[in-house]
């Protein structure tokens, strides 16, 4: 069965990458705070990028920010990438960052909101709300979702990182599990941030199959290396590394995503992969 | 201090009035799938229900599925609020049910999206991703934030009551004594569903002076009265209760407002508040 998942392996194959670059446009980057130059931004980084994209990552709030004409902006930047996707003759997913998780009725809106409407291929969601936030979005094998499961972020601990009841264990290793339960489509990945390889290593011990989204290699501080020795599968593949501004605010973008995902590449081969 | 919740008083002493009217166009309430058709809907809601609402919540979904036309739609249904609130010479404050959640500098561009592009007071959000997720929606104490804790589907079980190991408690009374941390502004709010009123008994234990947002007494199901005895604080108020389609849907849906509200003030009436 073709699902998200068979795409965004096909696509790691076809551009031998687990760089996943993401599209942020910045107010600080931007000449003008404009969904105009929001736009121009995002489109300049997907042309200099494509070939070396195992997908891309535009996240919503920093089109949101801009109203109506933000979305425009995002619309035709996930059409740009469709149109890379042609010309290289190789689907490059985009996952929709958007962080999205609502009730039944309210999840397929957001569901129809992102796939139908946006044309964006996956999207990453909280599983605060729990099972029937999620189903909407995994309706379609074609496309998928990553579940937020252990963040980046230093509030990650308030919530995420107490321990359950009756197991020993973090919620997000509960979450990890629930996700495992929900994925009978091949459309269910996690997000784990690379700033925890101690967290990455665990999660990728209870989710042995998982694709995971591990962002924070790049401004965050994260380590490249120790990412992808906790958080590979057993087959050097199952982590996408979403990198934003280590990309955008490079002299020369296409340089450092080419660098980058060498420099993966080079990491996967001494790891024995 | 002028806070959202000093202005939510003031409305509520204006209306006599703790319901929440929903704003939410379902394409099944549209003569056709289209943003204006969810504006038309949603402003002559606004202007049939003004004078009984407390609040309005129109639920970003709703609006996010039609694209940039539906953030068109929400900007305007949001300034027609604000122009009731001017005719009405009582400020009526607008909930964007938005159930957000990032790190920190994308939080900051959500909030730049709700507060300032949108013209929202509130907004509604995940507590996942912890403190520095819901800091930048409070930097302003005249804007606030509900964060979901007890939420009213199915799936609320699958995370929201793990009990937390040390502390014999689910994992939605350490969202509340969180939220009370954080609240240092008077502009934190907790959403809890009016369908588990035992849970909405011990939420309003935990947090005896807190604002909630209780949705589930109209079409879900919730008992109104079991809803306003388990959650209204000591002094009769601290209750929001939002409502979408039993007023939506009503034959006239100014009326159904306003018995609502009656119905509401009654049941207060007999609580001894």
């Amino acid at each position: 069965m073709e699902s998200f998942f068979t795409f965004l392996e096909k696509r790691v194959s076809d551009c031998s990458s687990l760089l996943c670059v993401g599209l942020d446009p910045h107010l600080d980057d931007l000449p003008s705070p404009s969904a105009e130059a929001a736009s121009a931004f995002c489109l300049d980084l997907v042309e200099r990028t494509a070939r070396y994209a195992a997908a891309f990552k535009p996240n919503a709030a920093f089109f949101e920010q801009f109203g109506a004409p933000g979305w425009t902006a995002l619309k035709n930047v996930i059409a740009a990438v469709q149109e890379q996707s042609r010309r290289l003759g190789s689907l490059i997913p985009v996952i929709l960052d958007a962080k999205r998780g609502d009730i039944a009725s309210t999840a397929e809106a957001y569901a129809r909101s992102a796939f139908a409407t946006m044309g964006a291929h996956a999207i990453t969601l909280s599983p605060y709300l729990g099972r029937d936030s999620v189903e909407p979005f995994l309706a379609v094998p074609e496309k998928g979702a990553f579940l937020l499961c252990k963040t980046s972020n230093p509030g990650a601990a308030d919530l995420q990182d107490l321990l359950v009841d009756g197991t020993g264990e973090p919620l997000y290793l509960t979450v990890a599990r629930l996700a495992q339960a929900w994925n009978t489509k091949n459309n269910v990945g996690l997000v784990v941030g690379a700033t925890h390889p101690g967290a990455l290593a665990r999660v990728r011990q209870s989710a042995p199959e998982m694709w995971f989204l591990a962002p924070g290699v790049g401004t965050q501080g994260g380590d490249l290396e120790a990412a992808l020795k906790a958080g590979l599968r057993r087959d050097g593949r199952g982590l996408l590394l979403p990198v934003s501004r280590a990309i955008s605010r490079a002299a020369d973008p296409g340089k450092a995503a080419a660098v980058l995902r060498d420099k993966i590449i080079d990491i996967q081969y001494r790891l024995g992969n």
